[in-house]
């Protein structure tokens, strides 16, 4: 089947409308009519090709939100009509010890990320969600129990809510826990949001002053500003956990102080250039550890999505047309955006 | 009391004999007459106040065993001629989290070191078991149970095997784990004993093919040369706990790409000049963790000595006599002993 796609034929070219073939639906597969697909930093720099290795066409986004129009004979799952969603992965080897475990997204052999992995289908790699559907094993759907209405603000839940929810839950956030969430973008909104509806004293760090209500508005009871060196001292060794979402290379230091004996940060943000070598006396002093984490499982994924159901937790987003793409990527990259742009997949037919 | 001691009067002044006291034997102390001290790393660190904040005179030791030769009235748990070990610490605020959870070594209020801590005795602050005798109260003394013959070669135990004891029972080493250890010196060679001793499948890391039958010796399992890429490639994603015991400046990655899934390298070493900044996508690829760890609470210490009691397990050691310390610290800066140097005190009186 030919359908729509938003995607890039090199690094060097803009953005532009391709059309794109998805398989028949196989036995036990899932078609999905995408009708919102969010826009994650990780999509631009795979387009560009920033980290190496971007396959062309390149067709990125794995925010996907749909309805099933038609199922496998072996689908038991879903039915035509659910309303579904598909994250960052569309497969894996489902017989290493990280795929028994339901952490799929250590794959020793690898996942099969929703694009730029090799795959039987044409034209050889995968190619993600800026379409107008897409063909997903249904090991690899996630049921959305939102309200309709909500679905849009819902689909950046399958990268940056799985991505700040899986640490969140490993380390133990909720009640009686101090956790802080460094960096309020697209990931860390949904960390402060979901933090606190785990019942975590939530702490949000920003560098900006100008933050502070809207990060309290996201559900944060309290805001540090990591540039003010007071505040910062006033909380010394008191946090839990803290899950850092900032890629920009920065000091990891003044966070691992605040944390408490055996707390942890995470990081879920990969740096261009490495952070400042953290002080090792600090881990030493606290048995304090540094930590890293890697979007979810699908079984998590789906606890996430039921979760955030359950307490109509969604994403604060911006809704673009297709071909406000290249615009929308500048803006993200100027941190200009609350906090999540998802595109209108009724937009890409035009 | 008068006694005599080992110790330095400035920074840039050799080891000497010197006469320190020793406060009256108050109502909770134990006072010891002291058999053998180890000597380790950070006693030649702070006698040349290499890490600052040196106070002189400067009497260093926290490897102490030793015998009771009087308890105060409020004494329980000791009787004078009890065999009996010191360690790093000779008191706690006894009042934090910490304290309560009987991890004085992250005293929010600060541990009394056995040496160079503020302390009412004379001079005003502590002074270490390079000297004959030392009083401490009760609570921060352990009980010896090894064979009376083996007294010297238990005295590392009290920094060296607590060091290493702790973090391998923090991240449960032992049957069915895959347990690394860097570093086959006076930390490390404990490491491989206790590690192999609680069970766990032990592996040494040594920069030097010439160690490889040493390591065996001690009990290690697989001897891994890390300059040896392929070998080291050989056991990628394997390790579930990584005990990095070298202070020296190393790049943490490779060891880092050792780990499973969900496996933590913990260092015990902090460096005088940083680690290369470790790669954050080796952290976030397998939710892999880097972790310190300071030596270990006293119930962990006694539970260490009563397990190496059981076990009939101690230091490798090299006996020296007091005037030989300066020889000693140079020899120990080269690597130069297998693998600890232990002073016995009965020639301090010479």
């Amino acid at each position: 089947m030919t359908v729509k796609a938003l995607g890039a034929l090199a690094a060097n070219k803009p953005m532009e409308s391709l059309e794109i073939t998805r398989r028949a639906v196989g036995a036990h597969d899932v078609a999905i009519k995408i009708a919102f697909c969010g826009v994650c930093h990780s999509d631009l720099h795979m387009v560009r090709d920033e980290w190496g290795g971007a396959i062309y066409p390149s067709v990125p986004g794995h925010e996907i939100v749909g309805h099933v129009t038609a199922v496998g004979d072996h689908v038991s799952k879903f039915k035509v009509g659910d309303t579904v969603g598909v994250g960052c992965m569309v497969d894996s080897c489902r017989e290493c010890a990280s795929c028994h475990d339901g952490l799929e997204q250590y794959c020793t052999g690898g996942m099969t990320q929703t694009y730029n992995s090799p795959t039987a289908d044409a034209p050889g790699h995968t190619l993600g969600g800026y379409s107008q559907s897409i063909v997903v094993d249904e090991n690899f759907v996630l049921r959305v129990t939102h309200d309709e209405k909500d679905l849009a603000a819902v689909a950046p839940l399958l990268c940056a809510g799985i991505t700040t929810w899986s640490p969140l839950r490993h380390w133990n956030a909720g009640p009686g826990k101090k956790v802080g969430i460094v960096g309020i973008g697209g990931l860390g909104h949904m960390g402060v949001k979901l933090a606190a509806a785990l019942g975590a004293h939530t702490v949000a760090f920003t560098t900006s002053e100008s933050k502070r209500e809207a990060a309290l508005a996201l559900g944060a009871h309290e805001v540090i500003v990591s540039k003010n060196e007071e505040e910062m001292a006033a909380h010394a060794g008191s946090f839990d956990f803290i899950l850092n979402t900032v890629a920009a290379t920065h000091n990891l230091d003044p966070f691992i102080g605040l944390l408490a004996r055996d707390g942890t940060m995470c990081l879920v943000g990969a740096p261009e250039h490495p952070h400042p070598s953290p002080t090792v006396f600090n881990l030493i002093f606290g048995r304090r550890s540094i930590a890293g984490s890697l979007i979810g499982g699908i079984a998590e994924t789906q606890e996430m999505l039921d979760f955030c159901g359950e307490h109509g937790i969604t994403s604060d987003i911006e809704m673009i047309a297709a071909n406000q793409i290249e615009d929308a990527f500048a803006r993200m990259l100027k941190g200009d955006v609350r906090y999540r742009f998802v595109i209108d997949s009724a937009t890409l037919a035009g």
